[in-house]
Formats: C-alpha cells, sequence, structure tokens
C-alpha cells in the first residue's frame, strides 16, 4: 500500500559515480539487496547519522571512516540491519570492508559500510563477501535507478529524484535514492538516503550543506515515531564538473533550494511509502514564535494515533488536532488565538468550531491522496512543515504480521 | 475488547456520599450517562485535572469552584465532553451547576462539573438539566457500581476499586471508579476517577496524597499517548468515620500504601481496557540514574507503536525494545550496559541478544493477557513502572470507523 502513483522519475548520471547492484542472497532469492557506489575524482563525502543511541555497526564503522580517511566506496546491504549484534556485527562489518577493499585494491576505511533490515540477526558476511566480485562488475553510471530498488526493504517501490542546476560556471547534477518505509522518525537523518553531485563543494560547506537540507527534510518527517538505529543520509560530490559552489555566493543559494527541494520530494516520498499508508497529510505550523515550537506542534500532531486514524477515515475530526495541539507543551498558549483549517478550509477558530466550518466540502479534501493541515498558532511568524501519513489497519498488519 | 475478564469487586459505601446514576438521553436512548455524587458532613476535596492547554469548560469551572468555594456535589456527564465548544460551552456549564444549584439548594459554586465524550459538539445543556430532579431523586450510599456504569464512553466495562483499612483510630474505607479507554496519556490526571474516603484529612495533606498517588498511577499509563482536554481525578474525604489520617504518622503511611494501590489498580484497569487491547504490559524500567529517566525510557517504549503492534503478534523483537530505549534521550547512555528482559526470561544484553535468550519460551510469556517487560540501564538506583497496551486492529477500527 502507498499513497499515489510511483514517481519514477528520469535519474541523470553524476560524472564519477558508478553505482552496481546484485542480489547476493541475503533477502529472499532472486531479490536485489547488495548496492555498491564508486566514487572518482576529487570526491567529498559528507554524511549525517542517526541519534539513537542503539547505532549499529555499520553506522559506527561508517562515521569513524569519514573521519579518519577519505572514503570512496559505498557498501549498502539491505535484508539485515546489523544492530543490536554486539561484538560480532563489529567483526562482520570489518570483515565485509577488508574484503571489498582486497577486491578492488584500496583500504578498508575507504569503504563506507550501510546496512538495512532486520535488527538482531547476525549479518552474513561471507554471503555479502561473495557477491563482491559481481556488485564490483555490475558498477555503472546509469546504475542508480536499479540502486534504488536495491536498497528496498519494506519500501513498495523505489525512491529517487534528479536535476539538473544552472549555476555561474555551468550546469550541475544533483540525483539522489532513499528507502525507508517504517520506524521513520528520523532525528538527524533517516532511513538510508545517498546524494550525489558533479558540483565541487569543499568539504565543510558540503557537511553544511548537507545539515541544513536534512533539518528540513527528512528530519521533518514520521511514519510511527520510532527512529531508527541505522538511519543515515549521505551526499557526495564528484567535483567532476569543474563547476564549484562556494559559501556566501548566489549558485550556492540556487544549489541549497535544489538540494533542499530533492531532499523534501525524497522525505515525502517515504511518508507517501509509508508503512500502510493511504494519504499524505503535510502538517503546516505557522504564527509560531520559534522555528522549535512550530517544529513539535507539528510533530505532535503528526504522530498522535488518534489524527492519524481519523485522517484514514478521512474525518474532519478537528478536536483531535486541537487536543493534540493542547498538549504540545507550548508554554502560555492562548487558545482562542488558535485556527486549523484543512487546504485552507477553516476548521477551528476561538477554542471551537469555525462559524464558516463546511464538513461536507471538508471530508471531500481529506478524502483526497494529499492534503495540507495548518495551525495557526497566533502567536509569531515562525513556521515549520512536518509530513506525515494516515495510520491504518496495513500498518498493524505489516507490524504485527512479519517480523520487520 | 478488553484484556482479561471485568473485575467486578465488591465497592464498599462511603459514609457521607451517595450517588445518583439515570439515563438522561445525551447518548443512545436507555444509556447511563448521567451521574450525580453528593457529599455530606466536613467534607473536603481534592482535584488534578488536565495539562492539556485546550482545557475543556467543565474543566476549568470545576477548578474555579474548588478554589473558590467547598463544593460537595459532582455533577458528571458522559456522551459530550463540552470541549472546544468555546462562550457557549462556558455558558452550558454555568447553566447546569446553576440549575442543580436551584433543585438542590446550593450556590452554584458548590458544584463540580465534569464532562466526558465527543469533543467539540454543543452540550445539550437543557437535557441535562430536565434530568437533574431525577437524578437527584435516584442518590444512594450503595450507587457506586451503578455510577462506574454511567460514566463510560467507548469503555467496554466499569471499572471499580474498593478496600477498608485499619488505621490507629479505627477502620477507614476507600473506594473509586474511573472510566477511560481512548486519549490516554495522562499529564496529571486522566481520563475521570472519583475515589472517596471517610478518613478526616485536612485539605493540604489531602491534595498531596492526590498528586502523590497519580504521579505513580494514572500519571504512568498509556495507550494512545494522547491527553484528553477533560482528565480529572478526584478525591473526596468525608471525615464521617471519625478517624483521622495526619501527616508524618504510620497511619498516613498506611493509608499512602492503599489509595496508591487503588489508583494503581484503576489506572492498570483503564489500560486493560484501552481500545483494541489484547494485552497488559507493564513496562518497568531499573537501574536509571533519576526517576524521570526511568519514566521517559519507559514511554518511550510504552509509546513506541513497532513495540505495540510486536506485543499484539506476541513477538519477542527486542531489536523494536533497543531501539526505543536508544531514542528515549538518555544522555551518555552505555548501551552495553542495558539488558532487557520478559517476565525475567533475558532477551538482550551486551548491546545484542542475550545468550540465554531462548525464544519460544518468550514467547509463550509474551501471549499471555499480561506480562513485563524490564528494561535494566545499568546506571542507577532509580526505576518507574509504566502501563501500556498492544496496538491492534480493534484500535483501527474503534478510531476510524467512528467519530468519537
Amino acid at each position: 500500500m502507498a499513497v499515489g502513483d510511483a514517481a519514477r522519475p528520469v535519474l541523470h548520471p553524476v560524472a564519477g559515480v558508478r553505482l552496481g547492484t546484485v542480489s547476493a542472497g541475503i533477502r529472499r532469492p532472486g531479490e536485489r539487496d547488495l548496492v555498491l557506489i564508486e566514487c572518482t575524482g576529487s570526491v567529498r563525502i559528507a554524511g549525517v547519522f542517526t541519534r539513537n543511541q542503539f547505532r549499529a555497526a555499520p553506522v559506527r564503522a561508517a562515521e569513524a571512516h569519514l573521519a579518519s580517511d577519505q572514503p570512496r566506496y559505498l557498501l549498502i546491504n539491505t535484508g539485515n540491519a546489523n544492530a543490536g549484534t554486539g561484538a560480532a556485527g563489529e567483526a562482520a562489518v570489518q570483515s565485509n570492508c577488508q574484503a571489498l577493499a582486497d577486491t578492488i585494491g584500496c583500504r578498508p576505511t575507504e569503504v563506507l559500510p550501510y546496512s538495512t533490515g532486520v535488527i538482531g540477526e547476525p549479518l552474513p558476511a561471507a554471503t555479502i563477501n561473495a557477491a563482491l566480485p559481481a556488485v564490483q562488475a555490475a558498477l555503472d553510471e546509469n546504475g542508480w535507478a536499479l540502486a534504488a530498488d536495491g536498497i528496498r526493504t519494506t519500501d513498495t517501490r523505489p525512491k529517487g529524484r534528479s536535476q539538473q542546476i544552472a549555476l555561474s560556471g555551468g550546469t550541475v547534477t544533483l540525483t539522489g535514492i532513499a528507502k525507508g518505509s517504517g520506524m521513520i522518525r528520523p532525528d538527524m537523518a533517516t532511513m538510508l538516503a545517498f546524494i550525489a553531485t558533479d558540483a565541487d563543494i569543499e568539504a565543510g560547506l558540503l557537511r553544511q550543506l548537507l545539515r541544513e537540507a536534512t533539518a528540513v527534510s527528512f528530519n521533518r518527517i514520521t511514519v510511527d515515531g520510532d527512529t531508527s538505529t541505522n538511519d543515515a543520509c549521505t551526499l557526495i560530490a564528484t567535483g567532476q564538473s569543474d563547476v564549484a559552489v562556494d559559501s556566501d555566493s548566489a549558485d550556492r543559494a540556487r544549489f541549497t533550494e535544489a538540494l533542499q527541494d530533492l531532499c523534501q520530494a525524497l522525505a515525502r516520498e517515504i511518508v507517501a511509502d509509508g508503512e500502510g499508508a493511504t494519504r499524505l497529510v503535510s502538517v503546516e505550523v505557522i504564527g509560531a514564535k520559534r522555528v522549535a515550537e512550530a517544529e513539535r506542534v507539528a510533530f505532535t500532531v503528526a504522530e498522535s494515533p488518534l489524527v492519524k486514524t481519523a485522517v484514514f477515515a478521512g474525518d474532519p475530526n478537528w478536536g483531535r488536532i486541537l487536543a493534540a495541539v493542547g498538549r504540545a507543551g507550548v508554554d502560555d498558549l492562548q487558545v482562542d488565538g488558535v485556527a486549523i483549517a484543512i487546504d485552507g478550509l477553516p476548521i477551528a477558530d476561538q477554542g471551537g468550531v469555525s462559524p464558516r466550518y463546511d464538513e461536507a466540502l471538508t471530508c471531500a479534501r481529506m478524502r483526497a491522496d494529499a492534503f495540507t493541515i495548518t495551525i495557526d498558532l497566533g502567536r509569531g511568524e515562525q513556521s515549520a512543515t512536518v509530513w506525515t501519513c494516515d495510520l491504518s489497519y496495513e500498518y498493524i498488519r505489516i507490524n504485527a504480521e512479519y517480523r520487520s
């Protein structure tokens, strides 16, 4: 189940990046489950990782390798998260990095490992190692779509976005893929996302651009409020276009906007493909004193099971929205100043139902695939939008019938 | 749906308290929906109310009357929460208090109003007023069981507890009833609970006893993480036994323990009757540095949809528990020091699955009506227990198919 049709946009190749995808036999036979990304040139890589304290072994290794070396290979397996696996999990990830280094001829610390899938099962390191020659042989500049498929777990469809950006020095390409459907409440990055550009961007700026973009995209989505042990978002800049993005330039603003658009599109794709999702909801909080306050109210509404089941029902049960706003912990909230609308249709104001409320019209809007709940706190100029989905029978089925 | 059989304990009458219950026609025809509690003697009443900022009109009125007068009548309607109703809601509650004052011959501020049910619909004040003579005529010292039935909304069964406590000056009685099934994540009190004793307790101590008891009972339960607009817990002491409870006495300790036991029993009853609940889970966090830290971890686990669906499935998916602990925001948590057990059976330690883990045995425990998840943070001496239930198809049905 997923909201709307799968977007299958063209994924432009990025000069300096090749991707290989194979079926290594980690998941069900024949399913793609191993991806290798190779970066060449004066490549710089920035990464943000989950803040969950039970961070998986590959997350810890990837962070360490980014800090100590200049990685150029990303090895991603699905079907097993290698989380909650203790010392054996660390040994497995080192085995994979060493085996890839031996296959390719590089240092193990030039490899960034990523795993996603079931928590607490031993990672089949030998199975992965046996598939490394095949995944190396599959490396292809046009490998983005296959890789988007190869990193999926419970995702019902692959997620990718791509665009070309005209900068003062020439055109650069920005292409990204992501996976994620459950255990989605990023606190830093989320899920897995791999984004690459051929722009030339200095390492410190690259990290800053990634932090800024995740803050308003992957860090503003929720499916079930559960932050994963394996979330990671990686941004690669190969510099192969010879077009530079510098701080304080108009190009930086243009590139930032494009990167944030792309991250938001991927983030919304994750929510639209959230476990059991039938509707995609933007919860927009305006009139807040601070952005953090707007985010907090938006997340409280976006994660309320009562709001999410009302959305599943297509029922404008505004009392549930109002009750969630009321428990979001906003100091000195003047409840009479709060107004709620759905796709611009007034629902509640002055602490009660709006005199302009039209139930039939509002129900019709809420039965669309996607709509926006706007909450005006009426006390400031700041705002934030969080994307969420509904809570359906299918969510229960996915999470109660299968071990994920 | 509810966990286990309904407890129908004897509810001892409390000297000085009479209760009347009638069908006023607020809910479906013939259903009991209006309760009056009359307190006589040197009665003292303490109340704790929801911290939700969208507090219902009756909550605001009850607080004001408690602060300004010495109330002796509690008027409770179900079927309508009179929340999110603006100025009309305030007028409705004043109309009810005035009408009861006229019927009985008291001041309107001697009446504490309580409402529970749908949010945002106008309260049918005239319907309630018309039933006041009947509910007054129904007042009866043995009216507790009928009143427990009369305050229900989506509760599948009435909830009551009663005990007699031997104190140095004689025996006192403690009897309480509660309602609540959805929108349960108390932040102060929760739901509605009415508890009375014939002990003689000074007003300040009574408030303190109630705060202490709710902190470890109603404030430690969650069904869906949503804090209601109408939560209230009221403790009445009539003094009719002529047995006093004073600060700093052994009697105070005995009474405190009995009150906390009773509140915890009622609180667990609410979770066991949580919307769609099939299992009652105690989430016990030990080895914490502070109680607040233990509570935070326990609530994070208790509210995780992934943990709750695994409980519904009877699946010891400890990776989900571990991931929830990891995102609970405990500073400097040493993940290798965390151990998780289910009914004492070791599940996880050292950051991974326990070598003593027995899946078949653990599954069998998790398929019981009730079990305990114990999480040892291994960093201190503090602890807290939170009670929760599972997340089932029935929860979705209840909240998506009906406007509640």
